[in-house]
């Protein structure tokens, strides 16, 4: 593999790797809505004639959570059409966004795959001039929609790499598997591509997120680890109305079950196995003043550094749930919005991965790992997907300057370490293609 | 008073009591916005020379408990006007709803009021065939604001009242005040018109509200007692957002806190000096899944039979939220949204009433005393204003047939029963007239 | 009925009334106990060949609440014997305390019931020069046991009570039962003495407390109104122990169950059918400081001036309970330690008591009702035990100096209104045999 | 150092270990009471001539957390000379535990510190032959009193150390400390000796614990990690009693501002620093079913693997307890009972042990590091002590056959593990020595 020639062709796209992330940002789409970013990938691909699937050929439907309904799937394909998505493709999603390009060297060999996602954060971006992508134009033109977590710029690197390694493709072994993931925000889109099938072949898997830095930058860290196990649900209790001065008696009351459910669910935090987390990000209920209110709604999540805690608090907060309205006369709702198990790449891997890209130049240094403790990111599932397998799996980090902390309505990171990022995945590639060829 | 041609004159609006009625349901106004049901009351009293006063004549506007702000005031005077109010009017009432007739005989005597609340509730009137308002056409217009505890039927009364005493005004003693009163729903109104001093002269005050029977019907109760005293307030927590999984511990959670005070508050409902009640009505709170909440806010209401008890649950319910405020290093805002103190008419007065109603014919059965246990109007402060000057004051129940519980959106009451309640109001006066004049 | 013999043969007694008290007043026995008290009273019931009843013949054994285990009463009869009581009639309680005197007229007649209740309460008394039992030596010399509420001067009257009537059974009608009953605080034993059938015959049934009064004393109140329906229980939560460092997640928390389920009780405390009360009495739970608490108990009370809505609050705390310790893995045990139902004597009887006292000169005033809002005696339960039947009853109070509040440490009473007391009943059988004999 | 003749001589002591421990187990005795333990190693140091110092000289008495009252101090003290202790000793002890031996070498170097714990824990220790040292005849013969985490070999080891120290002191270097801790049950009784100064001078200092294993034993852990930091409080919650029934809202509820304190901690458990434990050990609270709680208390502890984390929680509990209190209308105090920071053994000298211990042939393996993750021991005072000051510290862990859990009634482990404890203290002595000696 002629790597430095591969490197360069990287460094061509300079403009690309600037305008693909801008409007991305422009147009910034959350989870299992992207279908002009979806559109707009598979475009590029095609007009390469780059093998691309998408639709139901990369999505399992029945592990899609947090599905939205009819209504907003047709208002954001309507929108996406609006803003250019070529509607023939928006058609053909049959709702399910995300693609993958497959590049097949013909030749015998392993099946690798980088993952990058593509769906934006439920935020609404700031409208400041201090704010670089609105002086510049290019911040989110869709309300409470925003990249605030840097999926645009994985997006473009995606796209830049499957464009390099098709060209290249002669000098691969094996196959390249590219995922543009929907969904990764609330840890909703990842079991669905899994649950298709797309790794069930992979030999090794990478995934890349862009992760702020104090130090030099551009940077690599080998892998993330300590990633969380999570479960993202939404409680919903209904109860009865009543008057509140005249017959509270014969209410149910909705907010109280709801007041004592969470209050309970505080107890269940403390666990031998590892620190946890719990949290009522949201809540609503009642209609009025002077109702025994009869329905409330909350959203909530719980995380875990073990994946036996993070399902002993879920459980015990939903049984909190069940008394609560078993000893108010409730009845309750819980539904599953996005999981993951907890995730930490392997450390053999993530020594590899710094000794390959050693001939990335444009990285300033590099680290073995950085630990993530608390966070989560499904690429967790594909982890866990290879490595029960015996199969090996690195979530790399790419350190470059950022305005904010991430999920942030200021959020911004310096394009300039786009090509690097694609850089890595070569000399990654590069590197396992030199052990296979020498035999080691 | 020629008692009986009155009452003949009353029985010829009977068009009017439907029309008036029906007009009001259609365009039903809440609280403080009644600028169209205030403009046609006052050009109704107008076109026959009545003297009437409104605006900041009527309204002392410091204690306008839960009054909107100037967007809203701005959106409702504009579809009043849309809708038929006088603009000229709506210009003078300065933003004040609310107006008084003032019948004054030119003779000596005493000063009696009687006073009829107009504003509408916070609820979606039922639109279907079974709800006669929909099915014959006068269902209510506008987006959640419905006439389902009557004031439309109070308000038709008062302007019918108005017109055939101004018409008789000769056979009357003293004078009588017919007071219009915005915002009696979440007992924000009253204290504003006590305290402009309207009642300061008064001798006797008279309330009015229908109520459902399965009796015979139309039917009088002399006075409702057992009103019980209430504040409505509105809680709002400031807390401190932080990310959910990677730094709990530096948020500040508004929803715990929340949860907490509404937790505590329980416990103060037991009193010896009589029952009590508090209600969370409405909790909304958060903003993400995975942020730690920095607010929450609440509707809250606590009643008692019992003045004091009130006094004391409202604090301890406000010591609650203090105190869970410090411990999860919160700030906290509460807001008096409207307030009234437990109320229950003169008995002895309540007698009288029946007595003197004994000559209105359409009345089926009259009683002594409703009760009205748990419930709240606050006409309580009409009737403690006069009560503390030892004066008499009596809140009849006009009994009649109700379709559903007050409040529901299915309620219509049978406006037949409306020439019975102005005719009652006459007996009384004509009774009083006659002890006065007889000397007793 | 030669009432004035009857009322100076009560007079003769003033040595005993004070000597009786006093006695039972050192020898305080709580509920279940009063072996020597009882012993005492069959003593002198005997001694005069006045018939009575006790142990097996006036408890009905499957209703003794709050029964005391094998070891208390043995430890208890001991005592009792060591001070007094009659080894031969403690044996032939078989462990049931209480009596019953029947005086039969040998007539046809109806059959008239006094009760008067004979338990302490488990308090300490004072023991300081300032209180007078204690000054005068007649303080209780058992730990922990103290007459904080009259009922050695109520026992102390249903003696005299008896005396005098048997002397003078040839002036009766019908019959007359003095009931001697065990275990009134808490409200453990009437139901037991109800469920044996005493009161079946019963045509009217009179109880008879001590209170204190501000007025010239002694009064009588015809009957008290108003006492709550209540139901006392013990529940015990069992949950696991587990280390607090290393494995809080294994444990089943029972002090965060009983936590949880207590604050949870206080949401049930309104009801529009009127007031409630819930009391957490005592609470104790866990062994150590670094051990999950595997054990939490806790006492507890409900009332409500409502029988329903106390069943209902009593209900739902007991489901709240349920909730807690399914939401944290525990098992629960709610073991029922006394009840009773709402009472109210009849008004109608409360009058002719009033007009048949007035023949008592030891009485300064008489009056009607005397509210006992929030109170509870079990005498309740021989009250509704009447009423169902259509006949009536009455609780009286006897009003006098009392040192303090009820079940105070200091409390203690001017033995002077006790012949007033026995008086006020023989005014009552004066009066309606009076009735009967001239056939009205 | 002649290390092979020294380690026979351990070996001439089997009896005394035995004797030792089972003597100390017979006779334990709990934090700040062990008189006879402290009496019965003054003996045994003086009747071989060792310097050895006790009472107000080894313990700074502001800082003995939960010291007991005067009364228990007598009842131990009285105890402890009737089981043999000295009289003169214990009288000049002045009232305080603990003891260390100071073995001079008169030559410059170094000063050594060995820590062994010489209390009890307050359990019943089991009654059954199943039970070896019930069987045996060696089980405490006091209430509630147990050796259940095997500091009665703690201390015997550090006695057979002193002695064979002192009677080789001219083979060692610098100074020797040996310290007899009392009170480590609790976190109570090192801060009372870092305080005093004893381990100002120390260049390393040297904990041992006996702790089970399931594999070759006895064996032997270089340094054990990750004790949490923790605060044992005692929280008293003052209030007042009312009437349960006729005016609860007198009282303030101690009881309810408990559970509302004590729910609300449990929010506060989530630290992105590290995992946090909270435990409400006991509760006990009221006096009567129908009373109106004053007051009520509870023993708590918080911990952390980050100081900083235990002490914001620790704040955080205080914080709802004060909140609660404010709420309620009541008063509180806080008790610091025993307290100490994070603890982790150098790595580095944890090495050196493992290495130093290689000639301890008794020992079957030997490793770098035991986790003790989640558990306390206020050695940590003594580790972050010379830590602070750039010394190094490990707190040793020797691994044998253990009968059930620590702290648990039928704990029992295999002395013959012992002389393995005291040969790994003379290796680490005669390593460092040697060291100095070939001047590396």
């Amino acid at each position: 593999m002629d790597i430095s020639t591969l490197m360069k062709q990287v460094d061509s796209y300079t403009n690309e790797f600037t305008a693909f992330r801008r409007d991305f940002h422009k147009h910034a789409e959350v989870a299992w809505t992207e279908f002009r970013t979806t559109s707009k990938i598979i475009e590029f691909l095609q007009e390469r004639n780059i093998p691309v699937q998408f639709g139901l050929d990369v999505i399992n439907p029945e592990y899609t959570w947090s599905y939205p309904n009819q209504e907003i799937l047709e208002k954001c394909q309507k929108r996406a059409i609006q803003e250019g998505a070529n509607p023939d493709l928006v058609a053909r999603m049959n709702g399910y966004t995300g693609a993958m390009a497959l590049i097949d060297s013909g030749k015998p060999g392993p099946t690798y795959v980088f993952r990058f996602d593509i769906d934006c954060n439920d935020i609404d971006e700031a409208k400041e001039n201090s704010h670089r992508p609105y002086a510049e134009g290019f911040s989110s033109i869709h309300e409470n929609c925003m990249h605030a977590c840097g999926h645009d710029g994985h997006a473009t690197m995606g796209m830049i790499l499957a464009a390099v390694l098709y060209e290249n493709r002669a000098q691969l072994l094996g196959k390249v598997k590219i995922i543009f993931q929907p969904s990764e925000e609330g840890d909703k889109g990842a079991q669905a591509v899994v649950m298709k099938g797309l790794l069930d072949d992979a030999d090794m898997a990478f995934g890349m997120h862009l992760y702020p830095t104090d130090g030099p930058q551009p940077a690599l860290a080998g892998t993330q680890k300590g990633l969380y196990a999570t479960t993202k649900f939404d409680v919903t209790i209904n109860g009865r109305s009543s008057h509140a001065g005249a017959s509270p008696q014969t209410g149910n009351n909705a907010i109280m079950a709801a007041v004592m459910a969470i209050s309970s669910m505080q107890s269940f935090l403390q666990d031998g196995r590892g620190p946890t987390r719990l949290n009522i990000g949201t809540i609503s209920g009642g209609t009025g003043r002077n109702v025994i209110p009869g329905k409330c709604f909350f959203r909530a999540e719980t995380r875990a550094s073990d994946t036996d805690a993070e399902k002993r608090l879920f459980n015990s907060a939903i049984g909190c749930v069940k008394a609560a309205c078993e000893a108010f006369g409730c009845t309750y709702d819980v539904k599953i919005m996005g999981s993951c198990p907890t995730g930490s790449g392997d450390e053999d891997l993530a020594a590899q991965i710094v000794e390959a890209t050693s001939i990335v130049s444009d990285l300033k240094t590099r680290q073995l790992v950085l630990n993530n403790t608390g966070g989560t990111d499904d690429f967790a599932y594909m982890m866990e997907h290879l490595q029960n397998r015996g199969k090996k799996a690195c979530y790399m980090a790419l350190l470059t300057n950022i305005t904010s902390d991430l999920h942030n309505n200021y959020y911004d990171f310096d394009e300039s370490c786009l090509p690097a990022g694609v850089k890595s995945c070569l000399a990654i590639l590069h590197y396992f293609y030199e052990k296979i060829e020498s035999g080691k």
